[in-house]
């Protein structure tokens, strides 16, 4: 049988000792499990970003992956440690809309409040609770403890804004949920949504994100149109993105995340 | 019986080859191993930042594992090559303070200069003893070789001046050691000295650091105080730190790596 | 028997998912793997040095190791991926020049076009081959599947002009493959080619990068010159190296990658 995986995701960067801590109190209470990294780039205390990019890597791993995420405003105030069962995976990290995408994605089974002592640091600080309370509780996961285990089921779990994209008359709104590293704007719009529409590849669209307005083409890939020209296609993750051929779209169109997304059909 | 775990610690970054060449190094030398990072986002030749580094995630990691650290900008001197045996691991890199403050935290037993050409790489380059000495050394160990197979016993190991805060009258008196990407100021005031000057959670305290004087409040986590306020805590390092709430403390008080720090009661 | 080892290079970076879908694809195909990064922070689009970094760790893997190597700026275009069979690995990858170097050091046996669709996603996006094709693939050559069977041999694959440093008259001709994160300035110019010059350590020699020519000391390590003077050195890779001793050599001469670069002993 093969070892169990654990994910870890966080704002905590590379530099610092936090990942590594985290590292070592899983390792520390369960010997057969492999960590892997999602990101520890989110921005600091971005929620959206961290919650698409935990959505996004999610599908690709084996069932029975626990999935630890750690971008945590709140820590060391009343904001709950909570465990989501999906069908695919274990989710744990803070109640604050963090895990949302992915858990969204994969399918809600349960959601524990994280409350039995017994599964954490006996030391529990106040300000790192990636490592005396979500990395133990995964550990322990990974070991074969049920998630009823870890306290009580809710179901008043928070459920944040950006998970809302939608279409409206002959438009599909949404906002930006991350510029990837490339420059390329990611929305928070799924091609489902594109497909309600009606729009399909080669149609020309009208995109407006913050103020401005443009026209572009709907592609397949970044290959049809010219180097250095902008167009728009559904990305890898299923998700509408504005893109321009070898070069930073974010740059050119001035987006942010969080911005407003607005995309019709023209002609 | 569980894989031996030796961690890695450099100043190298993750940009270029140099982590992987080590982790290549050990994996050919080493079946039963699991490699982790500890940072290698350690600024160029910090050794001091390098030290708090590592000796905040070494207490995190099982019995027996074997640390690895490389911040040594004297690397094809004199400066010699040692290993640290410690009540609970094994610390490998450069004799020049890079390890003091893991060891000491952890109990030094006997420390090894390197020599035995056996358990090294066949060309020892004179710029890169990380992948030549370092690693090799690392899998050895970590294979069940015994450090004093190495080479002869020290006790003349560097011991540098960060190691050494104090209590001096009323006050605690230490350095900057480590700014966090969070902006967290932390300094190498352990809370026994805070304990024994007497400040307790809830105080009124007055820190100088550098040429600049402030009053702040001592708390037991940042949301103690309001979004944007500045405090001083005890992290999760056991370390004082000067922080604000959500927001860049190093960039509000202009402070750096090495700046002196001075804590006293108020009142 | 150990594990094999899968290693990943890319211009991903590492805050998106990006890296880590490919390491779940991986690890959901190949129960007994074991995942190295080699770097994921090779500048955007930049085959050159990407080619460099995978070719300066490759050759401390263990034999049987599988390379995986992204950086493609043609993805969704007619370009080729591949499979390089050398004597020592196999090296997976868009056929862009990207893999040359590598292949070249280890001696390259047989290069297959990769076709077989049984042996990538069901799905294969148009932006993300690493993930859909290079990922799968990977893990079905560490879990046993013979190269030959994912497609047809071909012998017309890319070799980049970056791969031929030489020796013209009584000069060694060659470019800046790389700046590495101390600002050391790496060349393409391996040792033997400086050998056949007559160049020995101590020599005075001259050295033109771009447009601009020095006067240097053929050194064997940084300190055989003072704290902030600058020298040329064979580096750890074999490769001529432009250094300044604790300093930044790239800032100092203002030299980027691709520069031409020409070294003749002087006197």
């Amino acid at each position: 049988m093969r070892s169990k995986i654990v994910t870890l995701l966080s704002d905590f960067g590379l530099r610092d000792p936090y990942v590594a801590e985290m590292k070592a109190v899983i390792l520390s209470r369960c010997h057969e499990v492999e960590i892997v990294d999602i990101s520890h780039e989110v921005a600091k205390f971005d929620i959206r970003m961290g919650a698409f990019i935990l959505a996004s890597a999610t599908p690709y791993f084996p069932k029975g992956t626990v999935h630890v995420a750690v971008v945590d405003p709140g820590v060391g105030t009343k904001r709950r440690p909570i465990v989501v069962e999906t069908e695919r995976s274990c989710l744990v990290g803070p109640d604050n809309g963090l895990l949302a995408l992915a858990a969204w994605k994969e399918g809600v089974e349960n959601v524990f409040v994280i409350r039995n002592k017994r599964f954490v640091l006996p030391k529990v600080s106040k300000t790192f609770h990636g490592r005396d309370v979500f990395a133990p509780i995964a550990a322990h996961l990974a070991g074969g403890v049920a998630a009823s285990e870890l306290g009580e089921e809710i179901d008043d779990y928070a459920v944040p804004s950006f998970a809302k994209p939608r279409l409206k008359e002959n438009s599909a709104l949404g906002e930006v949920l991350h510029i990837d590293g490339f420059g390329n704007i990611i929305t928070n719009i799924p091609s489902s949504i594109l497909s309600e529409l009606g729009v399909h590849e080669g149609d020309a669209v009208r995109v407006e994100m913050g103020k401005k307005a443009t026209a572009l083409k709907f592609c397949s890939t970044f290959g049809d149109v010219h180097l250095g020209d902008a167009l728009t296609l559904v990305g890898s993750h299923d998700f509408l993105e504005i893109s321009v051929n070898q070069s930073n779209a974010a740059e050119r169109f001035k987006a942010k995340r969080g911005d407003s997304v607005c995309l019709r059909r023209r002609g």
